[in-house]
């Protein structure tokens, strides 16, 4: 395959199939025409705005999170949101604005809430040879078990900051020391719109670069990554392009990390502007 | 100011005041709502396809080049087109697709020819301080004089590879020698879309990285720099951020630097995805 094939296939949802979902003025999800109708039958004060739709919510935190514990319940006794997490997840604009509401992780997809996550690219050199450290998923994970996947990466919950996620995640999945984790410099985003069975995954991810220790071996603290590769940044390059063996959104962390150090060039790479461009997808009325 | 209004200044073409311009199934530029009556006045047989305009050209390279020269001719004689600089762009979907025919530089926002450039940032460490070098346009320049620029930075004419021009640029304005230049690291690009007088820049930049060592001192050969100035990182994102110093693609090659290279924090950034994004802007129906 090509690299900008696994970014395309990554921006599975069809934006034209999606209108912005406003609570109190701010662009906080992402509604699928699929899903119009079944949240205005289950009670969701939904009115047309051009192309937008505006959520006419309770001015109350509590109440407004209610109708959303309730239409979540519903769709999960219709057996249309499956997999209950016992997660809530803020609706919000950014991770620098205030949370509007809260909604079950399982469906949040419904609502279209934009995610936030942090991912760490790990990295040594070993006889001289660029070397990149990546887990291997475990099997016992909702999404995409046994995949490959970054050294450390976690989705941001609501009120941590991401560098504070990033030292947290560090730990748990890889038990890098805290005063090494620090030293993890932010290097950009990668942002995608996925469709899943019932909505769409419109995530932002942060990433950061680390340079590790040579003699560095992480190993993992809470269950969640099966075992911990060390390989070539070529095999890496190879895998990512040429293999399913990467999860979806991992393998364009990969695809960012080659652009920014050169592994990829403009005079070999005939997709390279499309390249730069696509691993920063979003829905154009989306403000950040 | 802010960093994004920087990236939003230099982004000031409305861009659904344009439309692609097709030439043999390609789109190799954009025409302005405004220029449309006057190209087809002056015999440029563009002919409606939806949301795009296809030039119906005869097939014969000279004869559409003559098509052209005949246009900017006359604009120019009208005074619409200004600044007549005896140098041919060529019309073509990216650097790896065939050119479909030539226009006098002048004459280019008109059609909206896609413009390359290459941009390095020249970096260095002093008393363990990083710093930028950082050139100072010569008066003369016809495009933002005395403006401070890349060390190095130019048009990809046609048929010269990315890295050859780069070699060639770092030659020509900066005295940098060939095994130096050769160390530069392809890192990504920028791109934008900027209102002119008569037109539209949509241009794309190649953006490389290059350490400089400690005694390096760059000294221009070509007449296009006025002086060169090597200061720290902080003061030059002062400059890019508060000022008007910097030429304003230039500006966005340094906002693209401080972030892959963290001098810019997500926790410390409220727009920090609209900033990684705003970065890499194009016309929707533009392929690549």
């Amino acid at each position: 395959m090509t690299y900008l094939a696994k970014i395309e296939q990554l921006n599975s949802a069809d934006l034209a199939a999606y209108r912005p979902l406003i609570l109190d003025g701010d662009p906080v999800g992402l509604i699928w025409r699929d899903n119009l109708a079944r949240l205005r039958d289950h009670g969701l004060d939904l009115r047309d705005d051009g192309d937008r739709l505006i959520w006419y919510a309770p001015a109350d935190f509590a109440a407004r999170n209610a109708i959303l514990a309730e239409l979540a319940q519903a769709l999960a006794a219709e057996g249309y949101v499956r997999g209950w997490r016992n997660e809530q997840l803020p609706l919000l604009a950014n991770l620098h604005r205030p949370v509007r509401a809260l909604i079950e992780r399982a469906a949040a997809p419904v609502i279209g809430v934009c995610g936030y996550g942090v991912h760490i690219n790990g990295t040594t050199t070993r006889d001289g040879v660029p070397h990149m450290w990546i887990a291997r998923r475990a099997t016992t994970k909702s999404v995409e078990p046994g995949k490959l996947d970054q050294i450390a990466a976690g989705g941001i919950p609501y009120g941590i900051s991401v560098f504070a996620n990033l030292i947290k995640e560090s730990d748990e999945e890889a038990a890098i020391p805290e005063a090494l984790a620090r030293q993890a410099r932010p290097v950009g985003i990668i942002s995608y719109t996925a469709q899943t069975e019932n909505g769409i995954r419109a995530d932002t991810l942060y990433n950061y670069d680390l340079e590790l220790p040579p003699d560095f071996r992480p190993h993992n603290r809470d269950g969640e990554v099966g075992e911990f590769l060390c390989l070539p940044l070529d095999e890496i390059a190879r895998l990512v392009r040429d293999s399913d063996a990467f999860k979806q959104n991992s393998a364009v962390v990969v695809i960012d990390y080659l652009i920014r150090h050169g592994y990829l060039k403009p005079d070999d790479t005939p997709d390279y502007p499309a390249l730069c461009r696509g691993i920063h997808r979003r829905h154009p009325q989306m403000h950040s």
